[in-house]
């Protein structure tokens, strides 16, 4: 499969000219991230809860406490849908309704299941810590079987998508280009800022080199 | 009032340690940000829509195209909720569990009513613009009738809320504390970079004071 089908739930009517269904692009926006939104319903409300998350295939993996309110209840509800998004600059046009942002979004649409077995759910652990930060799982004591059986592991598997990507510099009414407004871009970025010891031994240790690459990189 | 109400829809189970529902507090993190994350249903399914925001009190200001099906099916149910969240750092433990985030989040759960008056829907995105930069409305062009009119502007009113927030060091199991891991934090932050002017005039004048300020104030 190479993009998502379109229907009423996922179609991007506003800025379509933005929209993609392309898999690989809504991967690479979700591989970018780890932070995701997910949405429930609770006494007919719909909450957002902000969730750490890993990306494999056409799966998204979000875990919690075995109590979690918001899991226990998307996955009796066994459908929901997660957005994630990276702001990449402010778009400060001449006029009001020209501002905007440069951001890469998805929204994605699917159905949970829960992942049963110990040695998955370890496995989807570690990729939730490593899409984090790369490689930080393997720096780290194994799991004990008491933390694997308390924790409740999520599995969502996407059953349609789509993404909206605004990456451009002004858009303005054609007669405003000649006011004297300065009108631009403000480019935004996530950084990493040098990383900090723990007290104790960690102060006395070098920094983990998968740990500075990530500041290097990210900085 | 000081601090939002607790019923079971706001209160913080899950970390209840970390919570507050201090209204200074919530404001405080509102006031730090312009995007949020706002929950509609649709066909039964939870969304999450993010948008530009300004709050002025206990009022979030959202807007978008008269059209907007997420904006017209909150007024209609009359009711949502609205999350916002910074992330602050990464907690690098020396287990896998006890991996974490820094982060500020709200939730907030109000109702809705849309802003009718020409002159308040004005003023409003007025205040969206400036809480996304402060003082960029004052340099640009009067909007015209025809875009306040093709403009819809949503006033949510906060009823409850409740903030959650981590801004510490690494908590891990006592008996880990003598490995030989490296444990600590890297802290995250979203900065502006320098602003790239816009083809044609803006190359050749100088960016504005309170754009260089912004930058200035989060580079």
């Amino acid at each position: 499969m190479t993009a998502y089908s379109q229907s009423k739930i996922n179609r991007v009517k506003r800025g379509a000219n933005r929209a993609t269904y392309d898999v690989d692009q809504i991967n690479s926006i979700l591989d970018d991230g780890f932070l995701c939104y997910v949405g429930y319903i609770y006494d007919g409300m719909p909450i957002t809860i902000p969730m750490a998350y890993a990306r494999r295939e056409d799966k998204i993996y979000i875990h919690g406490s075995t109590g979690n309110r918001m899991l226990l209840s998307i996955l009796e509800s066994e459908k929901t849908s997660i957005t994630v998004m990276h702001l990449d600059g402010l778009v400060l046009a001449r006029s009001g309704l020209h501002h905007s942002v440069n951001y890469r979004s998805v929204t994605l649409f699917g159905t949970l299941k829960k992942v049963e077995n110990d040695a998955d759910k370890t496995n989807v652990l570690k990729w939730i810590v490593n899409q984090m930060l790369p490689n930080q799982w393997e720096s780290l004591r194994p799991m004990y079987q008491k933390e694997v059986d308390r924790t409740l592991v999520v599995e969502f598997t996407i059953e349609t998508a789509s993404a909206k990507i605004r990456n451009e510099g002004v858009i303005d009414e054609p007669e405003d280009y000649d006011l004297d407004i300065w009108a631009g871009i403000v480019p935004i970025k996530q950084v990493a800022r040098y990383p900090i010891a723990d007290k104790g031994k960690p102060e006395n240790m070098s920094i983990p080199k998968h740990i500075l690459d990530y500041y290097q990189e990210n900085k």
